[in-house]
């Protein structure tokens, strides 16, 4: 599958910061919402952008690495979570459901076999990835379709009506494919990549490090080669989430990036098609080590800075209130002008 | 008027604690807002908080002291915001309605006379305060008589069914007021508690900062006579807010508290009832200067941080919805027993 993601038209932004500027307030006075609703502008090429239908995709799958006791929590865990999606217990219910937004939970790859359930698209490429300790976690080919089924579940969406994605994972072990994909694909040591997840203690964080050096030298992979890196240290789930945000992006729709490992997931789109960026508004600043220095290799700021750690796309669902903030001050606040409110003098 | 008060009952701590341990995450993974579950819980006597009728109540007040050119706007801007307010065209209107918080807009003391609006609640002390460069800028019976009409705006409230309360405030030149009631209570020198406000060029912050020197020369003031500093600096909108956050934390409610000027109200009240703090979300960290230092005076961890610096209420506004998505997740969530997910192993 091709992606072609372009750059926004830029002539616009002058017009945006006009009306930005012209709005009853002081300029600047709505700090990072001003720029969001600039942003928000530019993708759809409008000085009154509006959010259809606002969707949570939460990608599952199963890691190989889970094998080599990186995660505190079993592997069966991530088809129960996936089942809590189902029945609307998890974080990531509560947090869509407030916002109005909907949840779509994508089988990628669990280690279960699911009944049908309406809520539930089932994208299973197998039944976990390889332990990339010793392999690489799938081949060409299972990456390749992974990525194209997440390009299809969100054009099913777009077709529905739906102009913003929020992006989640569920996935026991991913924080350690998402801190190889991070230390390869910006050229990091594996260490300052590499955190407690969803809660090692010290020595079970000295065995992820190792775990994981073992596995980087052991691939010997270059940052130039990001599909190459992807199939062998990603998960299903990240494969098919890097898929959906190039064609979300592609197709001109907004981008909610979540934690660690939906940024990871990024990371290699962006290697990819650079011009992805443009379309991400960054949600959170995870506690997970790592997600801070990821951040800043690309140069985001991050929404909210509020110690969250739990993937599932929370993030997202949490900063969602924000980025419609930033469409509808653009839209529904009076201009000096309209209200008749005196400007500076000096 | 005598406020009274009292911590929560800490003896449900554990009991909060324990079921926000046992939801469907990792422990700790949902940040600060744990710590807003475990608050909200506390101030509410309940493992299953509510928050009924949010409102946002915004008081306006003019200032004597912009009279001596301490703001790049004209005192007119004051009471144009407010019919700005009342029209539904300014920032707080869009993000109260986006947020479904009600509105109630006051006038404390603006220079103008309003004719009657439904939606602007009419406590007016005077048409703006004295200008304290010379003199106090009202008189004890003001400030008193400013408190107790904050109180009864807020028993108006509660009578309604309202239980979370967004403190807000429009009022040319009151981030003068502001830095001098930080200055004296939080014993800091004005020139760190002064910033460029609206958004003073460097000339008009070295004469603000000049002007709010020499009215701190003159009335000498210590921090232990709260309520005569806040008569000498403050505002019938600023007064009026801090009457207003006494009764709601007597009551019992939650409160939310926004920028430099609100959090100004509050450190008198604190002064004189420490435990209001129990009561008090900080709802985000202005771009205005002082305000970052105000908060780390109480000890405040805010949940925004996103360059704001208009007023109005905006970031408790904005932020309310992670307030929100606190009391749901503690309500909602399933608990690892409950869905069948698996806990820890290590």
């Amino acid at each position: 599958m091709k992606f072609n993601v372009t750059a926004p038209n830029f002539a616009l932004q002058s017009l945006l910061t006009h009306k930005i500027d012209h709005k009853t307030k002081p300029l600047g006075a709505l700090g990072l919402l001003e720029q969001l609703a600039t942003q928000l502008g530019l993708i759809q090429q409008t000085t009154t952008p509006a959010l259809n239908l606002p969707t949570v995709l939460v990608f599952a799958g199963d890691h190989g690495i889970a094998n080599a006791q990186v995660s505190p929590y079993p592997q069966a865990v991530t088809a129960q979570m996936v089942l809590n999606f189902l029945h609307g217990g998890a974080a990531i219910n509560v947090f869509a459901k407030q916002n109005n937004m909907q949840l779509r939970v994508i089988d990628s790859g669990v280690n279960y076999q699911f009944l049908p359930h309406a809520d539930l698209i089932d994208a299973k490429i197998g039944m976990g990835t390889h332990n990339f300790l010793y392999e690489a976690a799938m081949s060409p080919v299972e990456c390749g379709d992974a990525i194209i089924h997440g390009a299809q579940i969100v054009n099913d969406e777009i077709a529905k009506g739906c102009n913003v994605f929020g992006f989640g994972e569920m996935g026991i072990a991913n924080t350690s494919s998402a801190s190889c994909l991070m230390s390869v694909l910006c050229n990091l040591p594996i260490k300052v990549c590499v955190g407690r997840g969803t809660g090692l203690d010290d020595e079970g964080l000295a065995h992820k490090q190792k775990v994981l050096s073992e596995a980087l030298a052991h691939h010997q992979l270059k940052s130039d080669h990001a599909l190459q890196v992807l199939a062998t240290f990603g998960g299903f789930e990240i494969a098919m989430m890097m898929g959906a945000m190039l064609q979300a992006a592609e197709k001109r729709c907004v981008l909610l990036i979540d934690g660690f490992i939906t940024t990871a997931a990024l990371l290699v789109a962006a290697k990819l098609q650079p011009n992805i960026l443009h379309y991400c508004v960054f949600t959170h600043c995870s506690d997970e080590t790592g997600h801070q220095k990821m951040l800043a290799y690309l140069n985001a700021k991050p929404l909210l800075n509020i110690g969250l750690r739990l993937g599932e796309g929370t993030g997202a669902a949490l900063a969602y209130p924000l980025v419609l903030a930033a469409a509808n001050f653009l839209n529904e606040m009076a201009s000096f002008e309209s209200a008749h409110v005196s400007q500076k003098t000096s």
